[in-house]
């Protein structure tokens, strides 16, 4: 799958830096908030950068490997937490609609269940599936036909938000999916599962190291293969690819891409190392406590907003992020400058 | 200056902590915005917490140490600033806006100004000051009459918020005020000023160096004096004693206290110092670039929501952080139970 990405000219990122300069404070003395500002500008190609309108997309699947005892929660679990999503009762669910902004619950991959009837606000489907899907350790995570189905869902469900959307916010749910998010990080970042693995939901102690050794095995098992979309394929999930592709997505179509934490930025490190464009669209909403989510951060060069050590998962990070982005465009676009304010700048 | 400041008697705390154990994600995966909800239900003796109203007081004050060049700024800024302030054009102004709060500015020490007229939502009024100041390096920051006055003007500022108000922020502006801040927060914390003093809006070679010199000398001059409120009065600044007097009274009438960054914490520190049972009452928003910062945090036990490099005061912080409480909030009333959702919970 290639993506047609758009290279950043740079004039209204410079723009934007130079009206940070002439605001009514010390320059940089807001950090990270005037970066984003900045970048919004860029990616926007605006010298007035909007926050919105948002929009938050949850990709859920089943996970195989989730049978191995990898997580603390039985997989009956995701699609009841579907549900709960639709209907309104879940973190990201409620972060969602405190934030103002649509909720899309995305199937790409549970077993059967009623279908629910989402709350306002909220908005469900299921994406056709194909393919045959495996459990890392006897079989690989998507056969190709099932990655493409997967990464296509991801696109589709960018491609059907209202064409105003400028800020994206990728979430996901699947039980047992800090394992192939582990997996898959760990091979693209050259490191061992002791590296990534960590207790996802709440595994620990034998467990915990059960995980670990399934995660090398797969590894192992897998030590051929680096290209990104093969890695994706052999070691990930279906939600993740589902992201990988919304992702590519979204950054063709120039919209922001607020990034959550541990599994979205596993997929993150996957879309960055498939076309590095993708990076530019980018900026990292939360650290999550999942001790591996430092290490996609350092090599994605990312420093996230929020450090509230949340390890939900669902988009939740991300979406508890909203408001600085919002925060930091208000402060671009409405502080006084040092003419307006006839404030002396710093002496120097 | 004794407070009458409740104990907490944990009723309310236990059952949040409950009903955080029952709702729809693994306990402890929302990380701070559960501890956040647990301690707004402790202070506000309710099983289900608001996240307002809210206010933001932002206290200014001139300096004499601005005079001996501790600062990139002139020290004319600080009335200047006040005025954009009041008007709406400051990053705090911008950012109580957005959120919906009021903003109100006291100036409890500055070179006279022409009144501003303040824009919608935001408030300005001159306290009564009175007694001396000094540099901290000829003599001490303010006497026992200033200090007093400075002090009660902050708890009056509090006092005349509506009575609805829940949760305040503090915020300052000074030029020169990371001069007196760090001189406080190292002698309360048995440091010297080369642990604490930083480069504030931005002085760095020579000039930092010579900050250092000058908070040193003020630190051995006053060698003997370790009572909070004495530390204060010679090595604080106007505006830090008046936050010192709002958070005991915002803690007397039950309010909560979202900390902003180095200012503001270092006033939270001589407060806590004075009563602890103040620091019950308080949450930090944000950890700031300022280097000392990371100290008093430490020295509070204090683990900031938001970690974006910020580093300009006026409250700016917290009032970044503020959407966070009200996530914390509204995931605790509105997320659904396992129960509610038919989920089944953790395997134990």
């Amino acid at each position: 799958m290639k993506w047609t990405i758009a290279n950043r000219i740079g004039t209204y990122r410079d723009a934007a830096l130079a009206r940070q300069a002439i605001l009514t404070k010390p320059t940089g003395a807001l950090g990270a908030l005037e970066g984003v500002a900045v970048w919004l500008a860029d990616i926007q190609q605006s010298e007035k950068p909007v926050a919105g309108p948002a929009a938050a997309v949850v990709f859920a699947s089943d996970h195989p490997v989730s049978r191995l005892g990898v997580s603390a929660y039985p997989r009956e679990v995701t699609p009841m937490m579907v549900i709960n999503l639709a209907t309104g009762g879940a973190a990201a669910s409620v972060l969602a609609r405190l934030n103002g902004i649509p909720l899309h619950v995305v199937d790409v991959g549970t077993e059967p269940y009623p279908a629910p009837e989402p709350a306002p606000g909220m908005h469900w489907h299921r994406a056709l599936t194909a393919g045959a899907v495996g459990d890392l350790i006897e079989s690989d995570a998507m056969d190709a036909i099932a990655l493409d189905a997967a990464m296509s869902a991801g696109a589709e469900a960018v491609d059907s938000l209202p064409a105003d959307t400028r800020i994206v916010i990728f979430g996901e749910m699947g039980i047992g999916n800090t394992t192939p998010a582990s997996a898959v990080s760990a091979r693209l970042m050259g490191m061992t599962a002791a590296d990534m693995v960590g207790p996802g939901t709440g595994v620990s102690g034998e467990a915990l190291q059960a995980k670990r050794d399934l995660v090398q095995h797969a590894l192992d098992r897998t030590a051929d293969t680096t290209a990104p979309l093969d890695v994706l394929r052999r070691l990930g999930g279906r939600e993740i690819a589902a992201i990988v592709g919304a992702m590519g997505r979204a950054a063709e179509l120039g919209m922001a891409i607020l990034v959550d934490g541990f599994i979205v930025s596993s997929a993150a490190l996957v879309a960055a190392r498939h076309d590095e464009r993708v990076r530019d669209y980018m900026w990292f909403g939360h650290r999550s406590a999942e001790p591996g989510h430092a290490r996609i951060l350092d090599a994605l060069q990312a420093t996230p907003l929020v450090d509230a050590g949340l390890r939900l998962g669902e988009g939740s990070g991300a979406l508890t992020a909203l408001p600085l982005i919002e925060a930091s465009v208000a402060l671009h676009n409405q502080m006084a400058t040092f003419e307006q304010a006839a404030v002396p700048d710093k002496e120097d």
